[in-house]
């Protein structure tokens, strides 16, 4: 039965929108109609106005404290999702000069292809350092095997395939500045900010609703986006206006800064990191004690926050799928590109609901193995 | 006293982020953990969920029956606000051609100023058809003075300037595909969409949270972006993926959904249309009957949404903004770039609050008149 104090939840591993701490909703709804007293719903209020001021102000502070980010970074709370980002991103930065891409996953792999339609306009050049394509995206190439620029004006790559489930742990030693896409894996482990020019996220899996990204971008390198960058999509502009240029996604930015409230009280991004690891430590060892189930990943990349398996009798994934459904375990089917299973593991999702999984996994495969 | 039957809600005016209907955010708010029984809430489906992807096809359907919109065009629900779509225009439907802009306040003025900066890149041709700037905004120019294209690619205006408090009721005569930004009108009234080419409107006043915006546009429209378009803002391409070329914002098109819920309670645009015509006639009745208060726009202009006032003494403004407030009457302030005060009336203020706003005038002119 549902009651305001055990509301009905189940497991959630969907990939993104994805679950959010049940507190940080309860709060939510607490709040919704009025605002600590004010009578209003945050919702309903002016983005310029005093309190709400103060909310996007804590929701950066708190977002600076938990990544511990520099003093010479802005912080953006834009609109559009990461995949605008992927145009933004040679419309500010490519400037004439030369964009290195690492191509791991369906995502980093979007991400150069719209860099190289506006290198084929003349913003730039657009080189592919490597893909791990002929793997299926199971490995990241070497690094000895890379082709690198000399004096690349950036350099992309995504720090976690949500599709693909791989994860690159540690950023490259390159000497151009670092652009990642950490949409999936953001503040689920403590990382080193100074060592990336520029760090966004799509807010939907470990922030907040979707509908918002945050671009978090060293100072250096503002100020050279082209002519044909729209103007809310400039970072220099959008820095100088505190992401205010125009009306900015007011309610999801008040949502972010209450998954960070959370995130505080569970003792920051290494105490998370730490469960992190042990969620994803659980599921792992589930698929490879068994020759059941398969995870296809080399080991040293394989993401703490997506886990695809895939069964080794595949006519038995609509099964499968169906009775994990009506055990209440949501949202397990894998990417359309990849098929099989998926367990999306987001800081949201608590080590119990990857023990009910588990559990589940291996009552199925006791009756169908 | 707060109970949940009785929400402490204050009137508030703000010109957006606006009031959302109380019955909207109770609804809201019961559904925030546990969307009918699912055991999630809306915030964390999938966006390609068959539980989600209803929840889409419901607000659109519902959008297209308030709104009349004919087969033959497309809905998209899109991110950014309708200033990014200051860009996506010119870098949609440009196309080498002539766009024709008619400035009648601060956001008709901002549209072309993005356009301008395209048309300077090669994009087409930018013309200013007349612009009110040399009366303030007060009044729209007279039609006989307009300087038209011929064969215009299309004709933009702004049909509810929000800071000048400037309306223009009907769309005006021209042959060019009508393109309308109606952030601050769309569902205020009947509209006859046919005579319009492309509606567009960020949803923060009377559609939803901001974060949202939406497109509607007639399908012989598309097809014609410039490769300098970022693909998450070409119209085509949206339309193909359902707006889903990446995930859209997914709570805040729920939200839209509830709100049409709460139109068509109301009886529809239709309906709300003629308390709107009573809340705005009410409040310019209180301000013309006055020679404490006035409003300086041309009467057949006047914007039944946002309803900007000035006080002969203007060194009275900031009591009358403090003592407002203080009897519980929201966000009254005017635009900083007109000053004095506004009050916004959007479709969810309801009379009463009007009346209340008007008690409270009368009362502080006989004090202070």
């Amino acid at each position: 039965m549902t009651t305001p104090d055990s509301p009905h939840r189940l497991p959630n591993f969907s990939a993104g929108p994805a679950t959010i701490p049940t507190p940080v909703l309860a709060r939510a709804q607490d709040e919704m109609l009025d605002w600590q007293g004010r009578g209003l719903s945050v919702m309903e209020m002016s983005h310029r106005s005093k309190d709400y001021m103060a909310i996007t102000k804590k929701a950066e502070t708190q977002l600076r404290s938990l990544m511990d980010i520099p003093d010479n970074y802005k912080v953006l709370f834009l609109q559009g999702g990461a995949s605008l980002q992927f145009s933004a991103i040679p419309l500010n930065l490519l400037n004439g000069g030369r964009g290195d891409y690492l191509t791991t996953g369906a995502w980093s792999g979007k991400a150069i292809k719209e860099a190289e339609r506006y290198a084929a306009l003349g913003l730039g050049e657009v080189n592919l350092v490597a893909t791990g394509k002929g793997n299926n995206f199971t490995d990241v190439p070497a690094q000895s095997d890379w082709n690198l620029s000399d004096n690349a004006a950036y350099f992309h790559y995504c720090t976690n395939e949500t599709i693909h489930g791989l994860q690159i742990f540690e950023p490259p030693q390159v000497d151009a500045p670092i652009i990642a896409d950490m949409s999936s894996s953001i503040l689920s482990q403590p990382i080193d900010v100074s060592k990336f020019g520029m760090i966004y996220a799509g807010a939907q899996k470990n922030i907040g609703p979707a509908g918002l990204v945050i671009v978090i971008i060293r100072e250096n390198l503002l100020g050279q986006a082209s002519d044909w960058c729209p103007l809310i999509l400039n970072y220099e502009h959008q820095a100088e206006k505190e992401s205010m240029s125009n009306t900015p996604a007011t309610y999801s930015w008040y949502l972010a800064g209450l998954v960070f409230d959370w995130l505080e009280e569970q003792g920051g991004v290494a105490a998370i990191g730490k469960i992190n690891q042990q969620k994803a430590a659980l599921l792992y060892e589930t698929i490879d004690n068994s020759t059941f189930y398969n995870n296809p990943v080399a080991h040293k990349h394989r993401s703490i926050m997506n886990v695809p398996f895939t069964l080794a009798d595949s006519t038995l994934d609509k099964e499968f799928l169906a009775q994990s459904e009506a055990a209440g375990l949501l949202n397990l089917k894998g990417h359309r590109d990849v098929g099989g299973m998926r367990a999306s593991i987001y800081n949201a999702v608590p080590l119990e609901w990857v023990q009910q999984l588990v559990r589940f996994m291996q009552e199925f495969e006791k009756k169908h193995g």
